[in-house]
């Protein structure tokens, strides 16, 4: 029997309400508040109480399982819109594989099964029975073979491949999939690891090597750029090393992004899987010779990890921070309506300026405009809107009516600021100030973790003492000579090597953990 | 123990290629090919096969679970991306909630219990033991409460908004989930009944219950003019009769089609519950005046039957045809070229015209053209594009380089006939043989349907003489008494009350069934 333990999120702390501070250009605007804790009081308290209170998520009554709620779905749905464009382009298809897994197929790849094996979830019935209202198994309903909720699909997809691919004609064959999965995790936290998630996986087959490392390397620059892009996420990009690499894969790439805490996080991983698989699923193709040989696959993923991620880079004490491209709402207009004073001239006024703005495309989408109706005051609306990370709001009260320009607050900018725009150009100024934010949160999260990447920590002494004394230590770019069992001794530091940047120096040095000579440059790091 | 049987799509019978028949316009035209089974030989293998030879879909190894292959998939991204944007536009948010239910989550509801209990995929344990190489359960993994793998998530959502609903400023609460849901069928069919599926499903709660039923009806709406106007297949909206409701329902909404057996298919329910699921979870509000009160919810979805639905209403001997609004590709351009001649030209062409097609809108969406430059002969192209019911074909070959015009081939016409197109207004008028296309499967379908409805059978002798005698029966449109009983005696004749049509003739008549005085309108068929 296992513990019962759940995704907490909250920590039920009130909203701290110090003062009620007004800003310089208006009495209608919002508290300045902050969170019931900072990153520097508790890092990891302040991350759960961000998603509290921008309600991204929610607990639920299932061990390990959030619920992902509209404001936190809403980034999920960014992501995909966006993937998907960029999977068309390159001819990956959509399709849909079954959730469940039979137990034999995990037994066919054997890395696989060393890598997975262990943490499932296991179907064994397929019938409940009901006596008098207690509702328990039936025990004639037990499945003659289990079958396992996927925690990825390599091997149903390989067997799907396997019926589908005939000819060097059927090649290469690209496939993407969005789907749950699920792995039974032992310590949870919302987004960043939870029993169930969601993801996309991509799964290509391909008649040569080389044809097949280059997709996986085209897949990972794509998944850099979207990160960095969309996400406003820097990351670097590289190999895994041996000790870190999927289950079954010959070489992984991956994204490392520095969290606000130091820490690493896998924002993503793409892999080439050489005849792994094919070879456990039989996976053959007739060359343009009629000869038989097996194909090469890869694998890719980018999950909902992605927004804890997001949520980590970006946000400050107020709550969190949402870079344009992924909020789905990016403008929100708050009334302000004294008395019902003018009411209905605001509201027209506001739909007014909204409908200017929705006129518009930012990145290639009509930019989302709310218009808050709620019967919050405004100040309540203003710190509702600063802790759900919104990047522009837009006050409208009576004055507005008969003014030659709109007041906008940027999340990007101290909450007390404002910042006048003409109304003649309202739409593309709006959209201009967008693009800024974006590029600004990028700027900043670089900046950020340049300045925390250690390039003067050479001896494994060195790397102890760095990661044993610093309170929040970032990563460290160093040697690495590539033997499994210098990896091995990252352990006593409970630190990895996160990646083999693609960008080497190829300078000749000394191992930071042996001492040899080593050629290689490594990124060290605590990790999610 | 059961019996492992899957989703047999196949059959496994060579394509039927008899004669060559070129069309009048071109030598460089589609052999005229027909499936292997016809409607009248064998409909269900016809359906089989038309799946299996538009590439819709594929068995799996897993028991009644299919794999969704990219065409199929396509048709099912258009579903979401049509009923988003009509969900958006009424306030519904898209959330995600855990795939897993407690067990003692099903026993709260005792109505839904009853109806949904039984057949459910459950999961027990959460962990596999590697005993050198043997895969199997961890004995030491049982989970202390089985989970359910969601055969619908009322009882999971309510426990969210038991948390989420406080005030009557929190409702209207709309929310909808795109997910996989798994019910453990019997016999299986591919889209039609599987166990594992796709599907939408929307869950609100409301103050009253008159705004709750009308925000059930709302969405009954809605579904009836997205299944009209997008797939193209008409319906007849009504209410479900007692002995036909959702367990836990108060009152079910239905759309009813017509399958080309004459059979009715399902395609979709809103159902108003009520105040059965806050009572059992607890849903409460303080309404203005701090009284609690319980909510009222209505639940509504739509799923990858749809899909079913599709195929089963618009295709024909030669395989699917696809209302444009659904097909992932609409106009597909087959080059047609002789021994490399001109090949550059002729891709350049086809390119140049893709372009300009690409440029226009239909239905909100870039008009999306495939160049096949597959390694096939252009008969070969052209029969597999028949066969995946694309809208539109252009051939293309060194002809129509010095050509003022381009021909198409429509797959709502006769295979052999093709359009002439002026070169000058050539997108516009491809968008306008979309739109035609669209309403003749419609009309066909409308007209099909209508000749299938009989509105004459008066007796219960009479509706037992039809149902036996006649091949393929169609809906009998009669009169129905209300009673139960009268419902149950239904199941002699294999038949069941589809639906009670909203449009009610409130004209006196005797009940079909037990010849009492009866005023209710009721639809009866066999159905899938």
């Amino acid at each position: 029997m296992h513990e019962m333990t759940t995704v907490q999120i909250s920590s039920n702390q009130p909203i701290n309400t110090n003062g009620n501070k007004t800003t310089k250009s208006s009495k209608d605007s919002q508290k300045a508040n902050v969170l019931g804790v900072t990153r520097m009081e508790d890092y990891s308290k302040w991350y759960l109480e961000v998603i509290k209170e921008a309600d991204l998520a929610d607990n639920s009554p299932v061990r390990g399982c959030m619920v992902i709620k509209p404001w936190g779905y809403g980034i999920w749905e960014n992501i995909q819109k966006k993937l998907n464009e960029k999977f068309q382009a390159l001819g990956i298809e959509n399709a849909y594989f079954p959730i469940f897994i039979p137990l034999s197929f995990f037994t066919k790849e054997s890395n696989h099964v060393a890598g997975f094996a262990k943490e499932c979830a296991v179907v064994t019935h397929y019938r409940l029975e009901n006596n008098n209202g207690q509702i328990g198994l039936d025990p004639d309903a037990l499945l003659g073979e289990p079958l396992i909720v996927r925690p990825t699909s390599e091997t149903i997809i390989g067997y799907s491949f396997q019926k589908w691919i005939r000819s060097y004609k059927d090649l290469p064959l690209r496939i993407n999939q969005w789907a749950n999965v699920v792995r039974w995790e032992h310590e949870t936290r919302p987004f960043l690891r939870t029993t169930e998630f969601l993801w996309q996986e991509g799964h290509t087959a391909h008649a040569t090597g080389k044809e097949t490392l280059e997709q996986a390397k085209e897949i990972a620059f794509l998944y850099r750029n979207f990160i960095q892009n969309e996400l406003a996420i820097p990351v670097i990009l590289g190999e895994k090393s041996p000790g870190e690499r999927f289950a079954g894969a010959e070489n992984s790439f991956t994204f490392e992004a520095m969290m606000q805490d130091g820490k690493a996080l896998q924002a993503g991983t793409s892999h080439y899987l050489g005849q792994n698989f094919s070879k456990s699923f039989d996976i053959k193709f007739f060359d343009d010779k009629q000869a038989s040989q097996y194909v090469y696959t890869t694998s890719w993923g980018l999950t909902t990890r992605l927004i804890g991620a997001l949520i980590m880079v970006h946000s400050d004490d107020n709550g969190l921070r949402l870079p344009p491209c992924m909020a789905k709402n990016q403008i929100v207009i708050i009334p302000i309506i004294r008395k019902q004073h003018k009411e209905t001239e605001i509201y027209q006024y506001a739909e007014k300026i909204a409908r200017s703005i929705r006129k518009l495309s930012y990145k290639k989408s009509p930019i989302s405009v709310l218009i808050d109706k709620s019967e919050e005051s405004p100040a309540n609306k203003n710190w509702h809107w600063i802790k759900k990370g919104v990047p522009i709001r837009i006050e409208m009260g009576a004055r507005e009516l008969d003014s030659d320009f709109i007041e906008i607050s940027r999340r990007d900018q101290p909450n007390k600021e404002k910042q006048q725009l003409p109304l003649e150009n309202v739409a593309k100024d709006v959209k201009a100030v967008l693009k800024e934010i974006q590029k600004n949160y990028y700027n900043e999260a670089e900046k950020y973790r340049n300045e925390r990447i250690r390039k003067d920590i050479l001896t494994f002494e060195d790397l102890k003492v760095y990661f044993s004394k610093e309170k929040s230590p970032g990563f460290v770019l160093a040697k690495w000579c590539g033997s499994q069992e210098s990896e091995e001794r990252l352990k006593e530091l409970k630190i990895t090597i996160r990646c083999l940047p693609l960008e080497q120096t190829k300078i000749q040095g000394r191992c930071v953990i042996t001492g040899e000579p080593a050629d290689i440059d490594a990124i060290f790091a605590r990790s999610y």
